[in-house]
């Protein structure tokens, strides 16, 4: 049975430290925020997790594999090398919805994301003592049909990134109010969807609404695992299937 | 008079690296491309230019300050240190939207994105021999009123980002169709546009497009310069007045 | 009882690739080689161990805690990240000389460094199923008396240099060859390594004998652990009570 | 006419924050360190300056090429980036060694390197308005004739590294003080000196020198130009220039 743990990770005090004592120059602060990213991908992805960037200063982790211990050992090495810290608030349940709901909470009920005094919060139970199970963990690996041939070599390079990120926000929308998941861009026309335990019915029906809603063409490979990586990976080998057959749902 | 110089950054034949010979893992993915993200906004923003992640895959810079020469070296250190290259098309414009299509088309004629033939193409003219000048570049920066008090402490982390999400790609459409701008998430609830020399009027319409189709309440700053970074650190310093006087457009 | 696993990570045919086609830029080198250096760091710290830069092209690692699939998932995220790959050695000794030698001498039967044909290797076997005990591992945390004192704020830079260097490589040289220990300068001025089982005398020895070598006076933390983390912690701690007491050799 | 212009780059109050509240996780003062020294180099490196890791807290730059805003603007992003800062004292003169002298004393009279006042010091002058020459920096390139065939790929890894650490250490202080060099050793076999404008016959001396201290063969690789990088390039290509040909100065 699906039992999806999810770190919601926030930069303590993000926005005010920006500008303080004067607006800090742009540039640092993408490199900044994309070597962290880097980084927390690096630290969770050796037990497994996954992390995506979401709006980087509030970024949501699949964290099955990891206990608090590992959590702490996270924001301490971070900590150690950046001029900000990290709040952690982890939640579990069958929705991952549910479980970046659970984990938001955990973070709001100990204070703004912009109170100086709040840092380096660890809130939350992790799945464990619950034995992990080979189904604790769905993601499907959405892509463009022929993205290349269709719109990088075609359109212009924004017209392009309108067209993906048009797709993006349906299929984003779609999976969360319909079914629990929680889909994240991850560059190039790829977007991973960490979902519950769903039917074929599902997939199709998510690929029709987006082609309906903005006419684009997706496909998606389905796995389960026991870690994201694990599910990850079995979702990777199923959208390959996709393109080899041409099909638009395998894994299932 | 507005003169942009953009450059369209491009990994040579990305998709199939990615899954040679067997796909690879998302961690080390993520991490490469984040990584490669944030040498370039150095390697770029040593010289006052400006990089957006786009689809990482596909990046778009404000290049205006950097010639040929400061592309070729940029280019040689990235493929001195990671195992992938990028080409980079060049386009110069009165209108940012024109020169990304310049861009676009430039490396687009040297070749497929997909091409394993094409590496590391050098395509376009900079601004040069004319002069630089005090408005060759004009940023907007934009934020979201309130957004910590009104989502990131009230909402979901996922809804939050839904609600950002859509003010983005509200504004994005808007600006490119409406104004000829090119308009970027950069993280937390900041959005960045390369725009012309636009009137008052304008950014007023575009916060008033946005709050009609989404609900969301935007404010922005604009700032002109040489290069990207003296027009965007004029345009943070402007969204900092709108900050302390509860105004919705300052720098004009 | 002491059981030190060390391995040897060897950069593939490195040297020939910093040459081809021709020399590359020495900033990109060095930026590529203290980042592998880092990641490497990362990678092994998250499980317990120590790398130490050594030459950078050859780099020692103290790496009890991982098993031979850690060691072939950092390959493999080294592999997806960098242009040159890793091949490691991995030997384990009561002597943590013998070990490096056991370590080298797979990774030369494999073939030469610059062979370019030898690419990710992994040879040798870790301590398991030996279980793990709480003295397999013990390091030696040396520093020099008021360095700062001393030597940064009172010579000119280059010439306190050339005393910590004199210090450090009589210090190596006497470990290595009167009690089988592996030291390496990690920064400032001090020198971590890794021991046998050393009794308090074979401390003041070698302390002894770099006073009377180079004149510097040294003091050193002692500590054990199932891992290099656990052992450099409890010696960091020790020698910070050689700092408080003005003592030379604490922990044992 | 030699000009060196040369920096000391000092990371401020480094040793008391690595220590506080306690003793911070090796493995994350080991990533923070080299990838400092990764940023400080590629930021320097943008404007044809070397950085050498010297004692990773005390960094020395050949900066020719570098004004003071220069400098400024590198001690602002790192500023902007990291948990800690960097002073930098600037030296200028015929002699390396010299130019070193007196950027040292700069930051020493502005306070001790563990003064937790002193903070992004950045004193001393550059080499404006003198015009910048072709001889202004000087670089000679060494490394061990046939080190893979010799050592590497014969001798276990630390005997190895014994014998590359004995050669450097021996050429270091005869270089200094023969000759008012800085070398440095740079990876692998190599090792980079700053040098005054010296003769063929200095060149030959000191590697009889280091053959006769310490039984090691070494091949040098001059070059000239107006920053470290043009120096830097020309004596690899004359080190080429020795490997093929067997001889053991080339360049002058």
């Amino acid at each position: 049975m699906t039992n999806t743990q999810v770190t919601l990770a926030q930069i303590d005090n993000y926005g005010p430290w920006t500008v303080t004592p004067n607006p800090r120059k742009e540039v640092d602060l993408q490199t900044l925020q994309s070597r962290l990213y880097a980084d927390l991908s690096q630290l969770v992805g050796m037990h497994g997790g996954y992390v995506f960037f979401t709006r980087f200063d509030n970024m949501v982790a699949i964290t099955n594999g990891l206990d608090l211990e590992d959590h702490a050992r996270i924001q301490e090495s971070i900590g150690n090398r950046y001029p900000v810290t990290l709040s952690f608030g982890i939640g579990t349940s069958t929705s991952p919805r549910d479980a970046l709901v659970d984990a938001t909470a955990l973070l709001q009920e100990a204070g703004s994301a912009q109170d100086a005094e709040r840092a380096e919060v660890l809130a939350g139970q992790t799945t464990e003592p619950t034995p992990a199970e080979d189904d604790d963990v769905h993601l499907a690996h959405f892509d463009v049909n022929d993205a290349t041939g269709e719109y990088t070599d075609e359109l212009d390079a924004y017209s392009t990134f309108i067209h993906i990120e048009q797709a993006y926000a349906s299929l984003m929308r779609y999976l969360h109010d319909a079914h629990d998941g929680l889909a994240f861009f991850v560059g190039g026309d790829n977007v991973i969807a960490v979902v519950p335990d769903l039917e074929r019915a599902a997939y199709e029906d998510a690929i029709r609404h987006v082609r309906e809603d903005v006419d684009m063409d997706l496909k998606v490979g389905v796995g389960s695992g026991v870690t994201a990586q694990d599910a990850g990976m079995a979702a990777k080998h199923a959208l390959e299937i996709c393109r080899e057959d041409g099909t638009h749902v395998e894994g299932l």
